[in-house]
């Protein structure tokens, strides 16, 4: 969502670019997506209204920008070892929502997701890069014999990561990283009973 | 937060609790929690304000009171099977979850709780009873022998239901039963190899 002068080389219209979007994750972290107007970008930023609808030509691409600064980038490095891998991809989505701006953009994107088709998409792919990652240590575990062949990766994906984001924005009680190893031992190993 | 007068025995006056109780919940299914105001409210509900502040001293415990009108009440009855049970229970929150008005309030809940403190405790107490239901299969699980006595049921009763929801509000593809009972089944089998 960039326009052709966003595009631009210009050191002037990268640095207001730049500050609209930082206003724009400060706002998100404050004050949820409501509270995060044109107005108050304009305020927060210093850069006027007219210059900011010339870079995004309405509120929703610009938070879909302003959330995309936020979206990790894969900076995990396999171990090789399935139980470590998990342990530390939830460890760090563990250690992301104990940070309560990126908690608070989490829970605003998943209300204004409900509301705005344009931010639907976006809540989906703002999560994608630690479900692959996930879902790449699954694959490599049954290539190596250690996961049951049978199992649906993408579902089993969603079951660590689920239950770290419920325990912190549904029942409000941040994971912490013994709670993610556990976690990791329940759903590696199972419930039942193997005497 | 009930006032002397709204426990009185008047018919006018449980009409107008139920009629602004019932404008609220339509209107956190409509437009979130921030355009549920209590201007609005009033105007839906065809209850003038004063009246409503008579009832309820701010926004925020009207807002539990509606939120409240919408927690399921336990109608899980257990079959005595753990599986088919963990199953009831996941199908019936993927079916809260298809229903828009349900999912909207839930994602609202979300962002609402993180800004507000009175209402973040009862984002934990909303989801309680289903969390509490899990529980007891699992307890009657261990104690019939079917489950592995070593497991945390609390971390454990997390799994399946988060991943529901994340399914739904994260990742925005609503769970079928299918995709519950394949979860459950990862849930109890776990992912190791067995062969």
């Amino acid at each position: 969502m960039r326009s052709a002068e966003a595009e631009s080389c210009d050191p002037r219209v990268a640095r207001s670019r730049a500050a609209v979007l930082a206003a724009t994750v400060d706002l998100l972290g404050e004050l949820g997506h409501v509270g995060t107007t044109m107005e108050a970008i304009a305020e927060r930023s210093g850069v006027a209204k007219t210059t900011i609808y010339r870079h995004w030509p309405s509120r929703a691409p610009l938070l879909i920008d302003a959330f995309h600064t936020r979206v990790e980038h894969g900076d995990h490095q396999p171990t090789g070892d399935v139980r470590s891998d998990l342990v530390a991809i939830g460890c760090g989505l563990a250690a992301k929502l104990r940070d309560p701006q990126w908690s608070r953009i989490m829970a605003t994107l998943i209300d204004a997701a409900e509301s705005d088709p344009e931010l639907s998409e976006l809540s989906a792919t703002f999560t994608r890069e630690r479900r692959e990652s996930v879902r790449a240590v699954l694959e490599r575990g049954i290539a190596e014999g250690e996961l049951d062949p049978d199992i649906d990766t993408d579902l089993a994906a969603q079951l660590v990561s689920g239950a770290i984001f419920y325990q912190r924005l549904i029942r409000r009680r941040a994971a912490d990283d013994d709670d993610v190893e556990a976690m990791v031992d329940l759903v590696l190993n199972g419930l039942r009973h193997r005497g």
